[in-house]
C-alpha cells in the first residue's frame, strides 16, 4: 500500500502546516520549523494506514518459510532482507556474518505410550539435545520441584516432567521454566541415570502443538528429550491418576528423535540504517531476529519483530525525513540456540553484534528488540534522564496508541539487542503477549497469528519514538548496576 | 459423581411428589401413577448435574487413544465398552462382528515445497488411498470446479486444489466438499494423469493441522493424495500470487505417504438395551461410533456420541426406571472408513448393523445418532405423527435446554443409524456445530475439546426425548420417498 500524502508533499505540510493540528489559515511566508513532537504524531498516524510490515512479513514468511539458525535458508532469507532493505531506501545495508554449532532435526521424530495405553503423542526433541531411539518406563511428575526433590530411583527411565506453565500478558510465566524445567532438564535427567526426558511443552494453551525450544549445550553426548503438547501431557495426567486408581499398570514410552549438532557452521546478522543528519555517530539500535524455529514459519517469532521496527523506519524514509541521530534497524541472527558454554559461539546474533561494534557502543544511545509478537504494545519503559520532560513527552505521544508507561519496570530490550546492556541504555516497548505462547515456537506459528491492524500500532510506536529519541539531544540512563 | 438423590430416593419420589414441581403439601395416601412428561421433566434436571457421559469419554480417550477402524485398539476397546455397559447396569450387552477392508497409516508421511519456495507443510494423506513417494510440479486450482473445468495438462505433475471450506453452525459447509474434492479428487487427478494430489483441509479454522478424512476406495492403485492444513494451502496461495507477480518460478513439491489397505479384517459394533418394559420389541435405536481417526483421540467424533447416548440412558437406571418399549445403545465400529463400491462391505458399522437385525426393523420406532461433537443441541426435528400433540410435548420439554422445534428439517440419524433410512423413522436432536470443523479428523480431537457443561445439556437432552418416546404408544413416521 502507498501512501496517500506522498513523500514530499508530507515534508511540504511538516513545514508549512499540519492538517491534523491546525485549523484551516493561510500558509506562513517563511517556512518555520516543525517540533519534533509534532512530526512524530504525524508519522505515528502515517504508520497506522501502511502495511509495510505485514507485506514483508507476509512475503518473508511465504518465501522462506522456517529459517533455523545456521540454515541454508536463514542464509538466503538474509541475503534477500539485505537486498530489500537497500531496495526501501536504507544505508549502509550489509550482513556480517559470525561462526555457529548449528542443531538441526534430520527426519521425522516419533514419540509414543507402549504398551497397555499404547497410542501416539505429538512431541518435539528440544533444541542441543540429542538424536536417538529409546523405549523405556516412564516416571511421572507433576512439578520440576517434585523432581529435583524425588528420590525415586529413575535409573535406565524416562523422566516426565508435566508441569503446566502460567499465562499472563506479560509471559512471565515462561522464563522460570524455560530456564529450568527446559534448559536443565535434560541434563539433569541423565546425571541421575535415566535414558531419556520428556515435559510438557511451555505453552499456555490447549491445542495440540509440541513446543520447541533451546535446551542446554549437551554436546550431542545427552539422551533423547522432547517437549510434548499440553493435551499430551495432560492425557499423562490422566493415565497416572488411573494407575493410582488401580486401573492401569506401568506406562512405558518410546521415543525417536533426530535432531543433533551438526559442526560448526556460520550465520549472520543483516544491518541497514537511516543515517543521522547532525549527529550520525550518536546510533540508536534496534530491530528483531530473522531466525525462527523449524517448525512454523517463524511469523510472531520473530519475523514480525524485524518487519516492526524495519517498517518504523521506513515511513520516515517515505516522508523523505533524515533524522538528527542515526536509526540503525538489525535483523539478528541465530536467536533460537543454546551454544557450548565459554566457547566465541556462548552468545550468538545480539552477542557477535556486540563484539563487532565493541568500538562504537560508547556512542550508541539506546537499544529495543521488538520480539513478543505482533499484537498491540501496551506500555513503555525508559530509564530515567536528567530531562523527565522527555519520557513525559513520549508518553504523551503514545497515549493515542493506548499504551502506558510503565513506571516501575526497568528496560532491558531483547535477547539479542540485551547484550548491549551494561554498555548502551535499553527502551522497551511491551506488547500484549497474552497468546504470544499459546503458539511460540509451534508448527502454527505462521502469518495466520498475525493481526496486520495490531502490528501497525506497532509500526507506529516505533515510529514515533524512535523518530522522538532521534531528534533530541538528551542521554538515557544505563540502568543501576544490580538490576543488569 | 454420584447422584444426590439415589435411585430409590428418586422412584419415591416420583410416585409421591415431584419437588421441582409441586408446592409442599401432605404426600397422598395412595400413590399416583407420575406422567411420563412430568419424569422426563426430573430426569432431564438431573442429567444436568451429572458427569457420567464425560467420565466415561475421559477413560475411553485416555485409556485407547485413536481407535481406527479395524484396529487393535478399536476391538479393544469395544470389549472395554461391553464390560463397562454391563457394569452400568445395561442388559443383552454383546459384541457383534463384521468384515472390513482396513487402511492404516503405517509410518510418519511428508509433505513439502522443494526447489524455490523449499519448506515442510503440515499434511496427511486421505483415507482409502496409496502409500507412495513422489516429487513433482505443482498445479494449482483455487476450486474444484476450476480444476474440473480445466484443459490443463497435468500429466506428471501433482494437483493442488487450495478451495475452503465454509463455516456454519449446522457445518453445511462439509457434505458438498467430502463428497467431491475429497472423495472424487484423488481418482480424478490421477485419471487426467496426475502423479499426486493435494487438498486444503476440510476445516473452518486457521490452525495450522491436517484434516484426515476418507476418499473414494483406489485399492492401492491409486497415486498419493493428501490434506494439507489450511494456513499451508494459504501458504500456497500466497506463493501463487508471487509467482503471478513474476517473483518466482513453478513450485514442486515432494509427497511420501504411507496408508494403505491392509487387506479383509474385522471391525464390531457393541450393543446394550434397556429392556421395555411392557413392548419389549419397540425399540428405539441410539448410539454415535465408537472408532475414530487415528491423528486425535476422538473425543467430538465421536467418542462423546457413544458418552452422550449412553450417560442419557444410564440416568434412567440410576433411577431404576423401566422404559416401556426398548431403548438400544449402539457403539457402531468403523463409521471413518471407504471400502470397495459394490462389496459386502461397502456399508460398514451401519449397514453391518442394519444387515444383521433386518427382522427386527419393522418394530424398530425410531432411530438417531449423536455424531456432532459435544457442543450445545440447539434444535430438533421428529416426524411428524398422527398424534401432533407429542412433538409440542417434546418441544415444551426440550425448551428448557434452550431447544426448538426445526419444523422445516427431515430428520435422518447419522452416518450409521442412518443406515436404516427407510426402514426406521429417525429424530435428530442437532448440535450447535460451528467449531466442530475446526478439529474435526485432526489430531487435536482430544479430550481438551469437550465443554463438560454443554455435554450434559446433551445428555439431558436425549434423556427427556427417550424417555418420552419409550413411554409412548406414539408412532413416528418414515420420511416421505422423495427425501431419503
Amino acid at each position: 500500500m502507498k501512501f496517500a500524502v506522498t513523500g514530499l508533499a508530507a515534508v511540504l505540510a511538516f513545514t508549512v502546516a499540519v492538517p491534523a493540528l491546525a485549523k484551516p489559515k493561510p500558509a506562513p511566508v517563511v517556512a518555520a520549523p516543525v517540533p519534533a513532537e509534532v512530526q512524530a504524531a504525524v508519522l505515528r498516524d502515517d504508520a497506522l494506514k501502511t502495511n509495510v510490515a505485514y507485506d514483508f512479513l507476509s512475503e518473508l514468511t511465504t518465501r522462506f518459510g522456517p529459517r533455523p539458525a545456521g540454515s541454508d535458508s536463514e542464509k538466503r532469507a538474509a541475503e534477500w532482507a539485505a537486498a530489500h532493505l537497500k531496495e526501501l531506501g536504507f544505508q549502509n545495508v550489509h550482513i556480517e556474518t559470525f561462526p555457529l554449532h548449528v542443531w538441526a532435526r534430520r527426519g521425522p521424530e516419533t514419540i509414543a505410550i507402549t504398551g497397555e495405553f499404547a497410542q501416539p503423542l505429538v512431541g518435539v526433541s528440544l533444541g542441543g539435545t540429542t538424536a536417538g531411539e529409546v523405549e523405556a518406563e516412564a516416571v511421572m511428575f507433576d512439578t520440576w520441584q517434585e523432581f529435583l526433590d524425588s528420590k525415586a530411583d529413575v535409573t535406565g527411565k524416562i523422566v516426565v516432567v508435566l508441569q503446566p506453565m502460567a499465562k499472563a500478558s506479560n509471559g512471565s510465566g515462561y522464563g522460570r521454566m524455560s530456564g529450568t524445567v527446559r534448559s536443565k532438564g535434560p541434563m539433569e535427567a541423565q546425571k541421575r541415570g535415566a535414558v531419556g526426558f520428556v515435559m510438557r511443552s511451555l505453552s499456555t494453551d490447549g491445542n495440540r502443538f509440541a513446543h520447541a525450544g533451546a535446551s542446554a549445550w549437551s554436546d550431542g553426548k545427552g539422551i533423547p528429550a522432547m517437549a510434548i503438547s499440553a493435551p499430551d501431557a495432560s492425557q499423562l495426567s490422566r493415565i497416572e491418576a488411573l494407575q493410582k486408581a488401580g486401573k492401569g499398570g506401568p506406562v512405558s514410552i518410546h521415543m525417536k528423535t533426530t535432531g543433533q549438532f551438526l559442526g560448526l557452521k556460520t550465520s549472520q546478522n543483516v544491518v541497514a540504517d537511516l543515517v543521522g543528519s547532525e549527529k550520525p555517530e550518536e546510533t540508536i539500535v534496534v530491530g528483531g531476529h530473522l531466525d525462527s524455529w523449524d517448525l512454523g514459519t517463524g511469523a510472531i517469532d520473530d519475523g514480525a519483530g524485524i518487519a516492526i521496527t524495519m517498517a518504523a523506519a521506513k515511513v520516515m524514509i517515505d516522508h523523505n525525513l533524515k533524522p538528527k541521530r542515526t536509526i540503525r534497524v538489525v535483523f539478528w541472527g541465530s536467536e533460537e540456540v543454546s551454544q557450548p558454554a565459554g566457547s566465541p559461539t556462548s552468545e550468538t546474533g545480539g552477542g557477535a553484534f556486540r563484539e563487532a561494534h565493541k568500538a562504537e557502543l560508547s556512542n550508541y544511545v539506546a537499544h529495543a528488540e521488538s520480539d513478543f509478537g505482533a499484537d498491540r504494545i501496551n506500555n513503555f519503559a525508559l530509564s530515567a534522564t536528567d530531562d523527565t520532560g522527555f519520557v513525559t513527552q513520549l508518553g504523551n505521544l503514545l497515549y493515542p496508541l493506548g499504551i502506558y508507561q510503565d513506571t516501575k519496570a526497568t528496560p532491558h530490550g531483547g535477547e539479542d539487542s540485551g547484550a548491549m546492556n551494561g554498555f548502551v541504555p535499553a527502551f522497551d516497548l511491551n506488547q500484549d503477549g497474552y497468546r504470544y505462547f499459546d503458539t511460540h515456537h509451534t508448527a502454527n506459528d505462521t502469518l495466520d497469528r498475525i493481526d496486520p491492524q495490531q502490528m501497525s500500532q506497532n509500526v507506529a510506536a516505533y515510529t514515533a519514538t524512535l523518530w522522538l529519541m532521534a531528534n533530541t539531544d538528551v542521554r538515557f540512563k544505563l540502568p543501576p548496576k544490580d538490576e543488569e
